[in-house]
């Protein structure tokens, strides 16, 4: 698959780097083409990896997936915008205001939520919120916990929520989750908060939860 | 230990007669004691059972335990405020607003929560937030559930947490995970909104979350 990863920070190189070694094809986009990062990851990537702009990057792929922070998510959309029509866009941000300290905020909550935003403001792409509710190593890599746990998504395009679904899957999450529709981003960021707090209690951001039933 | 139950619902009625099975007094408290649900309730248990005012009911107990709506919380506390200094109150709520119908939103959330709310409510008393975050049968059976899983409580007050610790584990919850002071209420209650929509994907309010680690 020809996958435009959009942000060029560890989670951007990180998920490239697996996309690459999968087999895809992978466009890191940034702002610039002449970005530092993504010069750098390129010269170093092995397979058929390159760099270019947000909306080239998108208008180029199947699939793109948003890897920026939630800060930055509306502008790199909106960047990328003339690219993503039709286009399959999976949102791995959360809305997290970090300007009054730690624990952070959050920007977007209860009653909308970043994920809908994104899809508002691109109403041509097909946004499938995933992925958003660990930490970046796991993301990839399920194993690393003792046991299996759970992944989530929503989305309003079943068949973009199938596509995103197998990709889950090649990078472990045997049995992903489908919430239902993008407004059920509001439920996949209000993990954020809880999220932080376990992260301080339990002293570690390598867990997950397991949704254990009867 | 002298408990009063605060609020004659399902909730209040469920742990009342658990408290007393376990032998502990039990006062269920109402707003007036010629309440229905509370006479009916006391006619029928067995043990050290009896009606009361939330005021008369907190006064006379060691430990008192929130199990009313989250929208009526407050104005309960308030009722009760006479009673509540130096006590123990478990604070079960949460602060669902069905008015838009379902999935609800929260009436207070993100940079503020319903238990910090009642905490300075009631400045004297030492408010522990827990069992919040699963259905009512899963609050005293955490064995209902296929394997074990996870407890989270916080509050301000340390001796107060090691009390509520010990009432849980008494339930059969064997490791409460304390996240730290009441103001991660707002993570204990941010876990609603996608609690209800877990709800709706799982077809069953019949789960819990078990955190996984490395």
């Amino acid at each position: 698959m020809k996958i435009a990863v959009l942000g060029t920070g560890d989670v951007g190189q990180m998920l490239a780097n697996r996309l690459l070694t999968q087999g895809h094809a992978v466009r890191l986009g940034s702002r610039s083409t002449t970005n530092d990062k993504a010069q750098a990851w390129a010269a170093a990537a092995s397979g058929d990896a390159g760099v270019a702009t947000f909306a080239d990057a998108a208008g180029w792929a199947d699939l793109v997936i948003l890897a920026v922070s939630g800060v930055h998510a509306l502008s790199v959309v909106d960047a990328a915008s003339a690219g993503l029509d039709g286009k399959v866009v999976v949102d791995l941000t959360n809305p997290l205001d970090f300007s009054k300290g730690f624990p952070p905020t959050l920007f977007v909550s209860n009653d909308d939520s970043l994920g809908e935003q994104i899809q508002r403001a691109v109403p041509g792409a097909k946004v499938v919120k995933t992925l958003n509710t660990l930490a970046n190593p796991l993301m990839l890599n399920p194993a690393l916990l003792s046991e299996p746990t759970d992944i989530l998504l929503c989305g309003d395009d079943a068949g973009a929520k199938g596509t995103v679904v197998e990709l889950l899957q090649s990078f472990g999450w045997a049995s992903p989750i489908d919430l239902g529709d993008i407004t059920n981003s509001r439920g996949l960021e209000a993990w954020l908060p809880l999220w932080v707090r376990l992260f301080g209690a339990l002293g570690t951001p390598m867990f997950n939860l397991k949704l254990v039933r009867q």
